[in-house]
């Protein structure tokens, strides 16, 4: 435990779970770490789910983001988890928010922090944080995610570290934990490339905050990405031509610009596609590095990657993880108030690739809202990087369920993304290239380029009948969600 | 003229707007000065509508916002203008772009320059900036707003100026002019209050590029905002209370954080509220500086106010002017990129007040599009504030056309602001907190306090109804814009 607790006083302070759930009481703020199935406390949390069974409790469960082992599904299924911020991405637990049993906060992932530094949100009663070691000083470092981890940790009473051991001391040094300061008094943020470290690599936090330590060993959870199949490989390829027609337009060169990507199988099928491409030296500042980032890295296609968490798939994490010394000088995990922050996106020019679940002909993109109404996962830190990206790029197949549904529709059932904030749209039929041009451009561009062939009459019908009652923005009121209605009537749109 | 063109050899260039107008050809790309009536070039675009009589023409314009002197409508009457860029407020203009005649690409006022620099638009070929004097060196001294003209000067190959001598010497020194270097090396922009002087007071450009200067004489446009009203009034009642209830919870003292307030009517009686109010050392960090900015100064209660425009009624800018050297070391003008950088906003911490034209049950805003389709002005800064603020406030009357409309409407016809964006509604009814909830939360509590009494019971219903579907945000899609659609068909909703 030397190497892993090096303050000795603090080893003292070793508990089970259970003892260490104990402190968390009925109605308390719990901040975890933990960002997209990566560097989440895992013991408490089930410990605190048993205990429920026996003794009722309700929390607020605040993390980076979503969390892996089933955490959010043991957890409402328990009745522990009342309200839930700022990100999810678990079956059960959406049941439950869909249900209105859950009060889930939906938040642009650079915000949360903020909201609590300024108390306008309830304040972290309680933090629990996975770590791969504490510092003689209690400085607490984080393993595989970043997340909201260090300011949860500094603005709670008290701290739980649950030091996992499967994750390796190698980590340490990866992480750069920098905390804005207070206004009026407020600096500018200072990194000015992917690389800048301008913070700690460790969360700093008086040692006698950490109230207890519990002892884990286990491994992230595997990421779930699909491979890339025959319309992600047409919608990467499509994007790899636009980036060529950038660069002959001198607008870019070879090393593109930094790249973000979202979560998810279709962003990372996209980067994937930039191993075969002319592209080099490139750069990431994202949230969450997928396979596809050590891929590229593998390829000798990319040189540095600045995220917030690692999340892999099994096999690529055994690999990563045998050689991260390898890695890590090519690697920065930043809290995520600094991974998606406003100023450094825009600061960096960054190309941001996010994920859509269906975009309307005049370019507004919902990203969270089956039909408009049921919850997928949430805005995430899409809307972070879309606003305020050099270029912002939507991707998504132009069909679903076999052909049932078209991703392109005349008004989006929920809109996550406004038509000012979408640059490029990209389905595996075709890129639509939106910069500078009106809603009604837009709209033959978006119809002619990305809808699915079977779509495009449609689509083009209700266009035109729009235009007969004018408009900046034509619609059809009484038809522009029918076909969302039509297909929950027909199963087909 | 050797205090107002100080370069003895550009004296040279003095023409008549006639001959200025001659330099913009037909398909040109033009970047006007003026910024929501303030400090537009006018005796050109005049000439330009003049000339296209029996030489017609079609040109992009851009400008910083909105136009005086009824030039945009000139312009689109004398068929000159194709393409408008970023904002507009004009009933003749709006016309054109609503029939589909005028394409207009309405954008947040902080990303024209950024795309202009990145040459994702079409470049500027030309500017035409107004200007209180040119220095010995070619700087251009801005007179009453500062918007885009920097970078259209920067950028456009020739420029015309049009020195107004109506607007006095005085002026110099107001200005603060500074262009973010180019990515990858962009720097941090240096703002760090609202009295943070970053740049130059004046447009640095080689002499050699100004292509003639042309002499006008003639005030700005007064603006059209109303006086307060009964409802006005309460708007500003509600949201005091507001402030002074932050102030009682510890998160604001009473000098309350930077203010930005949108153009227009409500969100200026919401500023002159603040008069007769316990808050004191105001600043504000806004883009348009109406009348009450003036009359708070004039109450001893504002003591800093940085913008890009000063927009005043006839009244007070002869007060205001009268004595502006009183005024001048309270005020600072910067472009428009500038004053409403994500950057700058997030990191000063802004309250930030915009109006809404309608909003809905779970805090979505619309603050453009009547009925969904039809284009009001565009949205402006509203954009840039409301997501980066650290307190995002949206103002309504709760009804319009004498109760016919609700501005409380199930599902908004059409969204610039999601509800991730939207901490505070404001109606004369009431004030709705929206910080920290779910959107079932948010629809309790909007419904109470900021609907008109005589439509509660509607939307109340509706939102039970929803409910029983389910869903994170329940909609009825049948119906959620069933209310536009009736007050089409019925004139009410």
């Amino acid at each position: 435990m030397t190497d892993r607790i090096r303050n000795a006083a603090l080893r003292d302070r070793i508990m089970s779970a259970e003892q260490a759930a104990a402190m968390i009481r009925d109605g308390m703020v719990v901040g975890m770490s933990g960002f997209t199935r990566a560097g989440e406390a895992m013991a408490v949390p089930l410990a605190l789910a048993e205990r429920a069974k026996t003794d009722p409790l309700k929390i607020t469960l605040m993390t980076g983001a979503s969390l892996g082992h089933d955490l959010d599904k043991i957890l409402v299924e328990a009745h522990v988890t009342a309200r839930r911020i700022p990100f999810q991405s678990d079956p059960g637990l959406r049941r439950a928010i869909n249900a209105g049993e859950v009060m889930f906060i939906d938040q642009h992932l650079s915000e949360t922090v903020e909201q609590l530094r300024t108390r306008q949100i309830p304040a972290v009663d309680i933090a629990v944080i996975e770590a791969v070691a504490i510092t003689e000083e209690g400085g607490i470092i984080p393993t595989t995610s970043v997340g909201n981890s260090a300011s949860f940790a500094i603005l709670a009473p008290k701290v739980i570290v649950e030091i996992n051991l499967r994750q390796p001391l190698v980590l340490e040094g990866l992480h750069d934990v920098f905390i804005p300061t207070y206004r009026p008094n407020r600096m500018p943020i200072p990194v000015v490339s992917c690389e800048s470290r301008i913070g700690l690599p460790y969360i700093p936090i008086p040692p006698e905050k950490i109230a207890g330590i519990v002892i884990t060993e286990k491994a992230d959870s595997a990421s779930t990405i699909l491979p890339p199949d025959a319309e992600t490989k047409a919608i990467a390829d499509h994007l790899i031509d636009f980036f060529k027609s950038e660069v002959s337009a001198g607008r870019l060169d070879n090393r593109l610009s930094p790249l973000q990507a979202g979560i998810g199988t279709i962003a990372n099928a996209v980067m994937h596609g930039l191993i075969d491409s002319p592209f080099h030296d490139l750069k990431m500042y994202s949230e969450v590095l997928q396979d596809s980032t050590f891929d590229l890295m593998d390829a000798g296609k990319m040189t540095f990657a600045s995220g917030s968490s690692i999340t892999l798939s099994a096999q690529k994490s055994a690999e990563v993880m045998a050689r991260f010394g390898d890695y890590k000088s090519k690697l920065v995990l930043r809290p995520q108030e600094i991974s998606n922050h406003p100023e450094v996106v825009r600061r960096l020019g960054i190309i941001a690739i996010n994920t859509a679940l269906e975009f309307d002909i005049y370019g507004n993109v919902n990203s969270t809202h089956v039909m408009g109404t049921q919850m997928m996962n949430g805005i995430g830190g899409s809307g972070d990087f879309a606003r305020n990206a050099y270029l912002s790029i939507f991707v998504t197949k132009s069909i679903a369920k076999g052909g049932a549904i078209s991703s392109v529709v005349p008004m989006v059932s929920h809109v996550d993304h406004t038509e000012h904030d979408v640059d490029i749209l990209v389905t595996e039929a075709g890129l639509a290239d939106l910069r500078g041009l009106a809603p009604r451009e837009r709209a033959k561009v978006i119809i002619a380029n990305c809808a699915h062939p079977d779509w495009r009459a449609s689509l083009t019908d209700y266009y035109d009948r729009a235009c007969s009652f004018g408009g900046h923005t034509p619609h059809i009121l009484e038809e522009s969600l029918s076909w969302h209605t039509r297909l929950r009537k027909t199963g087909r749109m």
